[in-house]
């Protein structure tokens, strides 16, 4: 079942909502929670968070509100999370040798995270063949064979700008159809195929401009 | 100057549109781009392009479009890049310690991207006192005199989540009023302080949500 008009506005809170869940989960102590206080937690206001919550079905009761387990059986659901997905890593220089070790650990750190990092890719012969904590390096031409033989549905780019746009094309071609890219580069893509941009700089850069100006003496 | 209420949807565009006029006056051959053409290089509809600018001024003339380094000029100033901004990280282990070296490579590369990593902060006495590619790393009780010190201006978090909180605590105290966040945390902070995130994870969970249906079979 998919949702195909809803706005990608929505969809970039949900995951925001299910950490919230998740925390809960752990904690074990809440059974329900009020839209008043999943908003306050995710940082969402509450008419929102019904708002949002309400594209996909009728999750919780009036002036009883959600209840924890089943809100978050039911995200994980429209997420696709709710079954482990295959991840690759494009390009292995320092950030992303850099994010192979903080994803795998936060994957270690909670199995529901769902989201498993099973190979990287690279084109230095140098790096082909080995792995970081055991996952294999693969050179950028197994990757359609790969993508296949691992079932692998989402990927991330750490190449250089001048390279992104080509393992995009490359993975694209392979059948993926989500990309994280954090090349500081816009990457063209067909419809269909989602390009999230973890972009460090840009957000950076939209920082700066709520810097108050400096008194100059 | 400054223009209060300027929604952040609007902010979050410009240093897009501030890459594409820097790629196209290092090529150095154009001299006009229409709000077509910087739309769709930006990957941002032509009305929106003429919308978000006019928020800050006349900056383009119909039928003629924007003199690239002009309007470059402009939003630098608007976005508060005409100057060097010194920008702290707090958390060396191996994302921070990344996120360092892609920083201080991508300013060495583009001294115009003005954003210079100065200092560096973390509770291992082992790691304090050393330094990564010239940058030195402080103690996290060393905070509010460097900041002092050395004019910072913008900080990223890359501690883990159950100290993101306290470190983002410190750093407003010490006057800090942007913070991206790279731990899998929400985090409070007062008004006037602006908290951008970068939780991959959440990234990540957005994009599952466009995986297809699996054919089963």
């Amino acid at each position: 079942m998919r949702w195909n008009k809803i706005s990608d506005a929505v969809i970039r809170r949900l995951p925001l909502y299910l950490r919230v869940l998740d925390d809960l989960a752990e904690d074990g102590d809440t059974e329900l929670i009020s839209s008043q206080e999943l908003g306050v937690k995710a940082g969402v206001g509450p008419a929102l968070v019904r708002k949002d919550l309400a594209w996909f079905g009728e999750f919780g009761k009036q002036g009883v509100g959600y209840e924890v387990s089943f809100l978050r059986d039911e995200l994980r659901k429209i997420l696709n999370l709710d079954q482990e997905l295959a991840v690759a890593l494009v390009g292995v220089g320092s950030l992303g040798g850099a994010l192979t070790r903080y994803h795998l650990k936060r994957f270690a750190e909670d199995p529901s995270f769902s989201l498993n990092l099973v190979a990287l890719f690279d084109t230095d012969p140098k790096k082909v063949g080995t792995t970081i904590e055991g996952i294999p390096i693969f050179a950028l031409d197994q990757l359609e064979e790969q993508v296949q033989a691992l079932g692998i549905k989402l990927a991330m780019i750490t190449v250089p700008a001048d390279q992104a746009q080509k393992v995009a094309d490359l993975l694209i071609k392979a059948g993926i159809q989500g990309i994280l890219n954090f090349a500081p580069v816009k990457l063209q893509a067909p419809t269909g195929v989602q390009v999230a941009s973890a972009d460090l700089s840009l957000e950076l850069q939209r920082l700066a401009y709520y810097i108050p100006a400096t008194n100059e003496n």
